[in-house]
């Protein structure tokens, strides 16, 4: 096969540089959050996970699991078509209604994944719009980026987090430009939030229109889990908020709120919403009960912020470095891909632990991690061992302390 | 908001033209297909569904109904993570093999959707093989449409099913190109089928890798399901078989199945793979499900055979005209959206029928049709009342009927 012999060259550069990715096989099981079995080399055993991305353990919320169990039951697995032929089930229509309830925005509508959401409309806006440019944040998610490339329109990069930058590229644009501001609200990886008030505010002096990924801060921040926009009051000022039901919802799918007009138009336009069989009922109905119940606890959130704080004091207490952040995502940077891998292999292998490294592509090279993401079931014990085992790895393999 | 004015403008547009899509709204009960509810301006009546791509109703088996509910249960709703960072549940690592097993593969690769599979597959391989010339049947999917062009890559588009006009335009191409042939085996909106082996033989003749799209052929043709290149003996010569988990199997999800070097390599590089929630795991484990039991048993696909034939027979006697191909699809050729969505609308009105009025973009301009989608579940009663229904609008219409 001499297409396989292309294949394995390029596997064996990323091998090379470190980046190949090794997928833990993973059992996870109800009620055990965050606890999971690993299946390594025909052997199962617990382990805790350290880097899921289900924040708030909403995956196995006994209410969540008996809505798609009881859906299934009653509708069975999928939808059966795409949302135009004969795949919109009723659950569908209740769980963009939630969400548009969730945003206090006109409506809502729902995706795939957050990655066809986020690709879907950027492209369909970007493609569609008179004289389009998108401004696009330089950290901004893949998913995001695809979709201003698929778009082809023309599109400006702005300084990570920098209203002024964002300011000064707005200035730039020709008046008859339909101009797209995107950004993120909680950047996944580094933890950092954007100052979505000050970018409104240049949003608004430039009449652009902004939308705004909150993935990782749905159903954590906010009185009701709307994101970082609700917690800081601002969601009306945004145009257009993306989100996903794959993270701390539990689930899987994407969405956008907003303008009944803009939804209609993405509706209408987007190829990735059309041409695509829809979400199976059952997750829809598993989302939206996931969705009802954080918007009125708040147990997960305190109890996850409790936790986010108690394991930020006692990493800086052994003088293991992290990056200062506002939100629930602890980087420990490593900044080397083998290193990364390695501390990564013995935290699973010798205490148990699970925190996937997180290597190129997700991180630029140089800045390679371990992310942890402490939840609300991560008890002080699993905090306590967590942090013990960093420590004697920091030992073993003499690295830098944090200096006080 | 001047950006709800730039929208509602371009939804005018489809409006006049009549292509502006109205979503039925659904409730699939579980033992009721074709059956299910409609609701409509406040009232909820039962119809039968005759435009479902859950072909052959496995979405309500009651085996993969109880996989999904069961694995719910246990597992939780969702995967909690991307496949990298935690989210690879033990379920993919199954539904791979048994998909994998499914094309007499050496591997397979689950994505989100069977869109996603398309779009990142045909990208990343247009975009990261030297040289690389996608040619692309006519008649391709969306999903590949998007895919090919989002890889960036040189493309051709050869003349619909034409092996000889394949044949030429391959031979134009540059001996150091990386010729890469994307097509389907059932075209979804005509029901005709690729000439595989045909297909294959030019490929082969000029070293052109082979993708074939069997998303409206898994799970019902070829003795295991395997799609029509497992009917004709061929998956041998494909080099990749691309399919979807949410039409005969009921669930949802897409695939790729073929080597193992490009599985890892797709796995690797391509960004819809990577940066995205990993399937439920109750979905892998209730699509594993449907698939096994599609392997041994054929009554679904015979019962299926019997009722689109009979249909085709019935439409005959009646003189409806509908196309000749040698599918499971039975389009009823419309040519003009406002009739289409008439037509559709009388159906489901008078007669409590659900078909859906395929207009553009689904298809081109001008071929607006009704498309008829005949299950196991169908029953002869079921199909008597459709002719009839069809035949007493061909009348009111005053409709062309088909010479004899
Ligand atoms: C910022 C951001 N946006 C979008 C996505 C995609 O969401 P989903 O996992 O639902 O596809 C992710 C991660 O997966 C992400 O980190
Ligand atoms: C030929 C073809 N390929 C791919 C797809 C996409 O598959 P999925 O619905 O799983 O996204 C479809 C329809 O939805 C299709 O008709």
């Amino acid at each position: 096969m001499p297409f396989d012999k292309m294949f394995e060259s390029q596997l064996q550069a990323l091998k090379d540089e470190g980046n190949y990715r090794y997928f833990a096989d993973l059992t996870r099981r109800c009620g055990q959050h965050p606890r999971a079995l690993n299946h390594h080399d025909g052997e199962t055993r617990e382990i805790t996970v350290w880097c899921s991305n289900d924040y708030l353990g909403m995956g196995q919320h006994p209410d969540v699991v008996e809505a798609m169990a009881s859906t299934a039951r009653e509708c069975g697995t999928g939808a059966g078509g795409t949302r135009n032929i004969s795949g919109t089930q009723h659950q569908h229509l209740e769980l963009e209604a939630e969400l548009a309830d969730l945003h206090g925005k006109e409506a809502a509508l729902v995706f795939s994944s957050g990655y066809v959401s986020n690709w879907a409309t950027l492209s369909t806006l970007g493609a569609r719009l008179p004289n389009a440019v998108i401004l696009s944040d330089a950290l901004n998610h893949a998913s995001m980026i695809e979709g201003i490339r698929h778009a082809r329109c023309d599109k400006t990069i702005w300084k990570h987090n920098d209203p002024a930058d964002l300011d000064a590229k707005l200035s730039r644009l020709p008046a008859n430009a339909t101009k797209i501001v995107a950004f993120e609200s909680v950047y996944s990886m580094d933890g950092d939030i954007a100052p979505i008030d000050e970018i409104c505010d240049v949003a608004e002096k430039h009449g652009a229109l902004t939308y705004l990924d909150e993935v990782h801060a749905v159903g954590m921040y906010g009185p009701r889990g709307g994101g970082v926009a609700e917690e800081m009051g601002l969601m009306d000022r945004v145009t257009i908020i993306e989100g996903t039901l794959g993270k701390a919802y539990g689930t899987m799918g994407g969405y956008i709120a907003g303008s009944a007009a803009m939804c209609d138009f993405v509706r209408s336009f987007a190829s990735g919403f059309i041409f695509t069989t829809a979400l199976p009922p059952a997750i829809a109905a598993a989302a939206t009960t996931s969705i009802r119940h954080l918007k009125v606890s708040d147990i997960e959130r305190a109890q996850q912020r409790r936790q986010v704080a108690r394991l930020r004091a006692r990493l800086d207490a052994e003088g293991i470095p992290h990056e200062r952040n506002p939100s629930h995502i602890i980087p420990v940077m490593v900044k080397d891909p083998v290193k990364c891998r390695m501390l990564s292999d013995y935290l699973m292998d010798q205490f148990g632990i699970y925190v996937q490294p997180i290597n190129y592509p997700t991180v630029p090279k140089g800045t390679e991690r371990l992310r942890f993401t402490p939840g609300p079931r991560h008890t002080v014990d699993d905090i306590d061992h967590l942090v013990r085992a960093l420590s004697s790895l920091w030992k073993q393999c003499a690295l830098a302390r944090a200096s006080a």
